[in-house]
């Protein structure tokens, strides 16, 4: 697939992310059309302008006309759909997904996955502690980082299309990595950073905490607002990879408290000023 | 020492938020002078508006004419300061501080302080990433809290204006506390997200980590950008109590670590449900 003005998109599952794929599209001119479950999305989705067709039911001649395929779906919905729906799918189209973990989902869609289709995965590093189609935003998108994730069975055309549809859709970096290194990379910047909000945030009874908070902790737990569902299902699709993220932070943590026990205050400085060096690297320019 | 429009205040110490102080006050409409250490920040806050008169040495007649004295310095050498000055200090003047530990600083300078003035200690909760005068603002106390913390050496008249120095300066919420509740909700809310951002920090080299992070990270890190000398200096006076939230945020941190790796997703997502929950005492009004 090569992207030009006439290429159809389709976002199958129209939540958040959906939604602001889809709103970002049809702002650059792409027709838009959508598959998701609630009849109250697509119809919010029509009015707003953010789609141009949309249907609650996956049926083969709508399906069919589209050349890009994005699935921002819960990982194993996913799977699922691929296995029931992919012979819908036209020949020489282009499957790609916005889901937070690849070697666990794009090895099985690109082993289910038929002749004459291709899969690619992708990672915006886009989200927000709001759900579903009415608060998506194609702004969101601007200032982060998209990740592209391909395997040995993807095609060149694939990943430059793919790099294309992140560019499209306003990021601000787009990166090529492995999926096994995409996911020791999320494990650590994303995964862990949710494990650390969760819990920080239910150490104690929090009702009367606000009184006495800065915006540290309010920095700190703005993530652990969080969707059990769906980041349960993808803690557990990235398992050994967030175990070692997850021992890594806590020998680290324990070396500062140690340092703190023993009243040792040139440690304790010395891993301030890395770390004060380190995040000088995330200044946004 | 009761408010009024007569009232001269002296800030020692002007940084952040001794310049914050100086800034709101005067703003208010009350004398506000100061003593630092450095010419040019004294320089900078007269040409600024944000101080009537200001000095780098500390002399007796200009110290004798103040009523309200807030010292925003490092704890040991607010402590010397009193040590070494408290007579130049007028009879009925009322003293207060902006240390963000208590009990090592308030136990000491009370116990320190001659008859005829009296010190109350108080912790506004606002901060920011950069340092000095420079940078001051006095919109940095809008929408965050003021704690106050007496001691049972403290007189209702103190504990009042003190309360209302909190109002004028523009904090959302003002309350009281006693130095040790202070201390262990400043180990947890403060302190130990001080921890865990410096201790997130330094797990990895980190220049290239940039390309593939989300907000979650950068939010979790912003203020792993710390004064190494200031917070371990304020970590070592409130040590037990850091110690003990710092155990507890382990202990709770394992308990997610354990669930994931027994694949318990029941455990993660009943946790994942308490950290939205509690988190939503946090959400701004």
């Amino acid at each position: 697939m090569k992207f030009d003005k006439d290429t159809k998109i389709l976002i199958v599952g129209l939540g958040l992310i959906g939604g602001s794929y889809a709103e970002a599209l049809t702002d650059k001119g792409y027709y838009v059309g959508a598959i998701t479950r609630r009849e109250s999305s697509i119809e919010y989705a029509l009015k707003k302008g953010i789609i141009k067709s949309g249907s609650t039911e996956v049926k083969k001649e709508y399906v069919g006309q589209f050349d890009l395929i994005v699935f921002a779906l819960y990982p194993h919905i996913f799977i699922e759909w691929i296995d029931k729906y992919q012979d819908y799918i036209k020949d020489g189209a282009l499957l790609t997904d916005v889901t937070g973990v690849k070697c666990g989902v794009v090895d099985k869609v690109q082993s289910l996955l038929r002749d004459g289709i291709e899969f690619i995965g992708a990672h915006p590093m886009a989200g927000r502690e709001v759900y579903g189609v009415e608060n998506s935003n194609k702004d969101i998108f601007n200032g982060a980082n998209y990740i592209v994730t391909p395997t040995e069975k993807n095609t060149p055309e694939a990943i430059s299309a793919c790099r294309e549809l992140g560019e499209i859709l306003g990021f601000a970096k787009v990166s090529v990595l492995s999926p096994k290194k995409h996911d020791e990379m999320i494990g650590f910047l994303s995964q862990l950073t949710h494990c650390i909000a969760v819990s920080l945030m239910t150490c104690k009874p929090s009702e009367h905490l606000v009184d006495y908070t800065g915006d540290s902790f309010r920095d700190l737990t703005r993530i652990a607002k969080i969707n059990d569902e769906m980041w349960s299902e993808l803690f557990m699709l990235n398992r050994d990879e967030l175990l070692s993220q997850m021992d890594l932070f806590i020998s680290n943590f324990t070396v500062l408290r140690n340092a703190l026990e023993k009243g040792d205050t040139d440690k304790m400085k010395e891993m301030m000023r890395l770390s004060t060096k380190n995040r000088k690297f995330f200044d946004k320019k």
